[in-house]
């Protein structure tokens, strides 16, 4: 007899399966206030450990940390029209504080770049000011009518990058060292995701930015997901909160922006890149818990066995985790970590110790196998480095596989619909005319990518291609 | 000619020196809404190495980080009657969202019991999910009256821990676990702050707890200073939320449970224990800038050995920062590092290299001299090491020598008001009565003492001693 799934199969419905693998990994649960969420500690430290890697590369290019107010006067929103007409359907607005009705309303940050210019205005005076270079952690709310946990919530978690340069060059190669060097560094060699980076059309664009470079990921059923933005904001936030600075040569200028943020969204994309019908599979890179180490029965031998190879790997400089609660079934044990994903088990019950053996179950390749006991702390790590880049090739697989080439936006329709995939059409033949058509069947233009395969300076450069999907 | 104080001196307006010294020293600003606060990098600094330090010391109790919506109904707050009561005036309210007034108004978060409870009751089912051991790093907002910055804030920065426990005993234990092992731990070993650890009197209760336990601390006026608590709340949530657990008799129990929260406001109190009229003195355990080694003029052979020493800083485990602005004069250079509290400068200028020396200033010890080239990144560290002892011992002789033991209200009143400093008055004498007496001059009860310096399990124990101050 098949053993009965613990997930929806994702060919029967996937929606349901990343509901279910959600729930069921402890990751998240709905929160009471429509569209907000509960991150689990399993979930959460996910979390952690991105912000911890993307913390570093973001810090790499000299960018600090600080902190913005989370409420906004709402008058601000305003000043940039074309920022506010983006923003103000998905407002949350605070109208009393302290018992009073407030003179002013106040919004919850949907984002900062209002706040940040306000101050920005204040700080820099000279050239000498600039580059600023400003990151923040933070949550942010955003009133979601269709949420869904990790890709559409209405409070989510982000950082947000907040710089000013001296000249328009600067500030689009910066933003372009964080679209490339930060984000898609982090999320090739830490999330072992294949991603397409690109740059957004003028219909895709960020409510006031000049240009938005944009990475996308294909998801297990074929969609595509926005998985990080980097945006260059020209002079349009400069201008409408005079951010300007005397120069060298003595003359007042505006000056040029970029802003770029990264979600918790990206826990939702680890999900549907990476998980299969037994639950998530984790990058090791990324895992907090690299190798679980499970003790099968209750046995003195079998309970000191499983703490010293824990010791042993932890020494290896592998991040382990040592399940001795043999009052739980083992089986049910099992499955546990099969679903959230632990890249390694080290299974130890009396056979193995007869034999001078563990059982190492990998999560990712599949298969089990006996280990001797004495081989574990050197054979781990070998085995976690291998199923991150087997991970990565995967993703990138079944992107090469489920894209198609195509020279009219009707076969690029039927490509990201019955075909449940990608499609590449020239820009020149598709244009803004057929991204229009395209809409009327849910399909976006997802980037325009350069005939290379590079990012193009430009929505018109002969030979750019756009890459359209379904989206999330 | 007396050179012109950077900041207004202490003795002059200790408020006003808070005050400019925040600003100088680029910590924080004030938000454009009432009470906000924008909090600058090197403010934010410091509190990156204060979450660093506090949450490895948090994760060693097998506390696990997680994270709880912003918003919550409106009705979740009337459920436990004195929580409710405690924070009804200081509530934020969102009253629209998404373009729509909402059904039920959502406030947010002046803390989490109330939501953490509703999932506590749902994730805990087993004496098996117990103890329950959450975290979370998160924003909160109270609307103040009378804000000042990092010490009360409308918005502020914080982690708030929320455990569960199967018996009354492991949740005191816990509750003074995190007490003493880790909130004053870290105070004392990385902040070098002296603090009295205590429990609050009844009055001072946290609405909804049954035992609040408090570090106070004397900031460099005299004046009193809260830096974190740990309450019991006994039942009182779990009962309000029906947060229960099947014993391993088989019985249906209510948990024991508590909560224990540090903030931003660990910043200002570091600005007014360790500050003096230059500016701010940061421990050198918790300082991200250890050492800066400054380039005292523009010259090659100057601007090459600063970058070497900081190297060598480096390789020795100093944090370190070298400064070769040249183009910014030295003077205002080394006066903001001052301001910042940086403790090591290492100066060099073309004189130092002619004598194969650097000149080293001690920020905390205070006086300069010069080192040896060779020797400067052996002695740093252990200068650091001295200067984090110094600061200690400073604070500790401070409250020492500013604490009166008195036996009567009116001597009480009298330190804690003209004498500017801490009175400690046995609780006996004390009692309700009194400290309602003390409280029309605006002096509490900071904390209980036992005799012998520990903490009372009991507010009415005999020998126990109240300690009682002015506060912030």
């Amino acid at each position: 007899m098949a053993k009965a799934p613990v997930l929806t199969p994702r060919a029967d419905d996937f929606p349901r399966w990343y509901q279910d693998l959600i729930t069921k990994a402890e990751l998240a649960d709905n929160g009471p206030v429509r569209g907000s969420m509960v991150i689990r500690p399993y979930g959460y430290g996910l979390w952690e450990r991105m912000q911890a890697e993307m913390d570093a590369r973001i810090k790499e290019t000299g960018t600090e940390n600080a902190y913005f107010p989370l409420l906004i006067p709402q008058s601000y929103l305003t000043r940039e029209a074309d920022h506010v007409e983006g923003f103000a359907p998905e407002l949350a607005v605070v109208t009393h504080g302290g018992g009073k009705e407030l003179e002013e309303p106040a919004v919850v940050r949907p984002t900062s770049e209002m706040i940040v210019n306000d101050y920005f205005a204040k700080w820099v005076q000279s050239y000498r000011d600039l580059p600023l270079l400003i990151n923040q952690w933070a949550n942010v709310v955003r009133w979601e009518l269709r949420p869904r946990l990790f890709l559409r919530t209405s409070e989510f978690l982000w950082q947000e990058g907040h710089t000013a340069h001296a000249t328009a060059a600067e500030a689009r190669d910066f933003a372009a060292h964080i679209h490339r060097r930060v984000y898609e560094d982090f999320m090739v060699n830490v999330l072992a995701m294949d991603v397409v980076p690109g740059r957004k059309t003028a219909k895709e664009r960020f409510a006031g930015a000049v240009n938005t470079l944009t990475l996308e990921g294909m998801m297990g059923d074929g969609k595509a997901l926005q998985m990080a933005t980097s945006h260059e904001l020209g002079q349009n936030f400069a201008r409408a909160f005079n951010t300007s600075y005397l120069s060298r040569e003595g003359r007042q200028e505006l000056v040029w922006q970029t802003s770029w943020g990264s979600t918790t969204r990206m826990i939702g994309a680890l999900v549907m890149m990476h998980g299969d019908d037994d639950g998530l599979r984790v990058p090791p890179r990324l895992a907090q818990i690299q190798a679980v180490v499970l003790a099968v029965k209750d046995d003195e031998r079998v309970l000191a066995k499983v703490r010293e190879i824990g010791a042993r790997l932890r020494e290896a400089g592998v991040r382990v985790r040592v399940d001795d609660r043999v009052d739980v079934p083992f089986g049910r044990r099992a499955v546990d970590w099969e679903l959230k994903g632990v890249p390694v088990r080290v299974e130890v019950g009396p056979r193995d110790l007869e034999n001078g053996t563990a059982t190492l179950v990998r999560r990712i390749a599949g298969g089990k196998a006996p280990v001797a006991l004495d081989a574990v702390a050197a054979v781990v790590p070998a085995v976690l480095e291998e199923d991150q880049a087997l991970l990565l090739a995967q993703s990138r697989e079944r992107r090469l596989a489920r894209t198609a080439e195509v020279a009219t936006v009707a076969e690029a329709v039927e490509a990201a619909t019955t075909g449940a995939g990608w499609a590449r059409i020239p820009w020149e033949v598709l244009g803004a005319e057929g991204e229009a058509a395209l809409a009327e069947h849910a399909v976006t233009v997802r980037c325009l990518v350069a005939a290379d395969g590079s990012v193009p300076d430009d929505e018109d450069a002969p030979g750019n291609v756009a890459v359209v999907a379904r989206a999330y």
